[in-house]
């Protein structure tokens, strides 16, 4: 199975994505609910729980793992990757090469949580290929907890999108990184007041066509997987809230078990 | 040492009124920055967390505790009384008092998270004081993250508050309990956007009196708890805002001890 997990439900983004680009492929799916938000926690406990939920997804039975926060992929990707002998995707790494194909005037936008924005991950690896590049980072602590709530269409939810762009727009960037798996749920709002002419980089859409490549390429992994169709969904925590935000991201009713991490 | 916790940083409201009413005695506060929010988290996993944390504080020398968390004490209140043989102090209780007190027309308003709302506690306890009170309670899942930002001014958050009080001023309360130890830290928006006529019963206040008539009544309890002015704060995790915050709160410089709990 491909092992995804993220802090909350943003990662359902990815999943989502992933179920299109690959269908008849087993998921197995974890959802950090209890310990959510990761993005204002500190480095320690970042990695910390990183390793936690990749050891868990690896006991279930997965065989590659698809970090689908951005958070635990700014942190913690190389302790994942000296700890763990398997394919890991970071959702970082494909958002940046997709970046440097697309991006004109390299005058760059990135959004993310605080943890993201100050690990400066984004800016290094698009410079390590691009030393040109002029990268603008903002945090957006709020978005969420607003796209957890379902605050998608509200009027606040717009009012505090354009407060946190306001800086990007000013420096006329040409991208937009949406550096965060809740954000894709914004998209249209972010579009509208960043601009139209600006590109957003979705990063559930780059990492799943980086994985379907990956997977073309190397057979051996490939048949590893098991493809029946099935998906199971974890979390360390069960709300009502959640269930309905899940099953409108997924378009599906989706059946949470419950685990203690 | 009197131990209080809060799932972040909102109980500090209540140590400072605490430290005020009570000066010269030894406080220590565990604040589980990890792992806040509660107020959207299940049942079983608030009691779990909570018992943690009074273990904690007993372990660091606590004699009495005060669940300094609206979430915590509205779940696990009983829990927290069977398993621990100590004095032990709820936000709830001593704010249902007050309001019973303070009201007249006995139409009452109740902000807090999911949680506590769900919960349906202060419903409850003011009708087995008065049956014939009318309560109507609101969640406001949004404030706590809005204040551990620290947007205690900004234009969006007045815009969110109003839309929350909105059912509450159709209603004409005319006392409103802030059933959330974040919540007095906007008490001056949450005033006017109530109305001015509306009392407002902070539970951070009515707690510390509370704490302070029980240790004049119980000379043996007090005659444990040594008295040299020394606060501990610990924390589930560190990040330089939160540090910011609590200074803000407190009005001096706070060192936070970081403990995994």
């Amino acid at each position: 199975m491909i092992g995804i997990f993220d802090s909350g439900i943003g990662g359902l983004t990815v999943l989502r994505t992933l179920m299109e680009k690959l269908p008849g492929y087993n998921f197995i799916y974890f959802g950090d609910i209890a310990r959510v938000p990761y993005g204002s926690k500190s480095h320690a406990t970042i990695v910390q729980y990183t390793l936690q939920n990749v050891d868990f997804l690896i006991q279930k039975g997965a065989k590659m793992i698809v970090m689908a926060c951005n958070t635990a992929s700014s942190i913690a990707t190389e302790d994942v990757v000296k700890r763990f002998d398997m394919p890991i995707f970071d959702v970082i790494t494909p958002a940046v090469e997709q970046v440097i194909k697309m991006s004109k005037t390299f005058k760059i936008g990135v959004i993310g949580t605080r943890a993201t924005v100050k690990s400066g991950i984004y800016e290094r690896k698009i410079k390590e290929l691009k030393p040109e590049a002029n990268v603008y980072s903002v945090p957006c602590p709020l978005l969420v907890p607003l796209v957890e709530e379902g605050w998608l269409k509200k009027p606040e939810t717009t009012m505090i999108i354009k407060k946190y762009l306001h800086p990007l727009k000013v420096r006329q960037i040409d991208t937009l990184i949406l550096g965060c798996t809740h954000y894709p749920l914004l998209k249209k709002i972010i579009q509208k007041k960043i601009g139209k002419r600006v590109n957003l980089i979705d990063s559930s859409v780059t990492v799943a066509g980086k994985v379907k490549g990956f997977l073309e390429k190397h057979t051996d992994v490939d048949h590893l997987l098991t493809k029946n169709g099935m998906t199971r969904f974890f979390v360390s925590d069960v709300t009502p809230q959640y269930e309905t935000t899940s099953n409108q991201i997924l378009k599906r009713n989706v059946h949470f078990e419950l685990v203690n991490i």
